[in-house]
């Protein structure tokens, strides 16, 4: 694979896409850290200049590289619109659903994986999940802590995405579905609409 | 080092805690899945035979080596001793105290970083976590769904500890520790003693 010529997929997005491909099968093989330039531009099969001069970093090939398995601005929409008093209920489904679907479970754990294991990767998955994530939710929230409010709600989702399929607690393993959007209900209400976060003590 | 005899520090317990202590500078240095048995034993001076004749395997060494920072038995007396009306604010104060301490976040992190990266380690911390921290908690909650209830509150506190400290989101860590602790009151309360773990919808 080392040997083949740079430039072999046809112009400049073949190139990249190429680039693309062979970062995040590194990256997905051997985790963030043990991830180099050199190895990914020998799996793609072009020269590993040419994957500096593409992404400028590991942390920018690891950012561009990570696909989100869901939309997520396709789901904050779902959760947003209809009526106001179901938006707690369609998001306590929604992101109980993100977690029990092995393909985007799969994606988020790969995220979560990469940022514990590496303050760059993490760097990189902040301005991801920020973009992608909180700042989306914290619009549709409004408010001045709208912000905070989203960064709360990720952390649940982070907190059970560990607890129920990476340490795999046996109680949250063993949590029908519906217990847990049952469970999850009440506290996403509290995050996105509480006044916890307006500085009025409740 | 390599070079070293077996059987340098004097006795039984001498080697063994020899093997502990290089167990827990390995593991800290190179993580849990590039640690070998080999390198602890030559880390520690001894014949790597010993050290699997000692742990049984890198899963069991491991399990052996993880010293929680804090003692959480302490802490469970703590938020569970005194006044009943009190405990939210106790657990709240206590789940986000640990975490502001830098030596003993250092620790939990530590664990969460191994769980995460290998499926060997997250089985070693399962146990862990389920006999210092799940186990005495749900003792003190008492009722049928007390484990289930421990469970959902360790999940709170792996959330904020990733949200807040790893992926660093900006609004994350921006809050103020006392509205940390207010966020997270009601969040407590509802886990520890609210009607969605008892199969009565709320």
């Amino acid at each position: 694979m080392a040997g083949r010529k740079p430039g072999r997929p046809s112009g400049d997005t073949g190139t990249r896409d190429a680039i693309l491909d062979a970062a995040r099968r590194q990256f997905g093989d051997l985790g963030y850290q043990r991830t180099t330039l050199r190895g990914v531009g020998q799996r793609a099969g072009v020269d590993p200049r040419l994957v500096l001069h593409y992404f400028g970093s590991k942390a920018g090939l690891f950012a561009a590289s990570v696909e989100l398995p869901v939309d997520p601005s396709v789901l904050i929409d779902r959760i947003f619109s209809g009526p106001p008093e179901g938006i707690g209920m369609r998001a306590a489904e929604i992101l109980v659903g993100v977690l029990e679907d092995a393909a985007s479970r799969r994606g988020f754990l790969a995220l979560l994986r990469a940022a514990v294991a590496d303050p760059e990767a993490a760097a990189s998955i902040r301005g991801i999940l920020a973009d992608r994530l909180l700042l989306p939710i914290s619009r549709q929230i409004g408010g001045p802590a709208a912000e905070t409010r989203a960064a709360m709600l990720s952390t649940l989702l982070v907190g059970i995405a560990i607890g129920r399929y990476v340490i795999a607690f046996e109680p949250m393993t063993a949590m029908p579905r519906e217990q847990l959007v049952r469970a999850l209900l009440p506290v996403i209400h509290h995050y996105l609409f509480g006044d916890w976060a307006t500085g009025t003590p409740a």
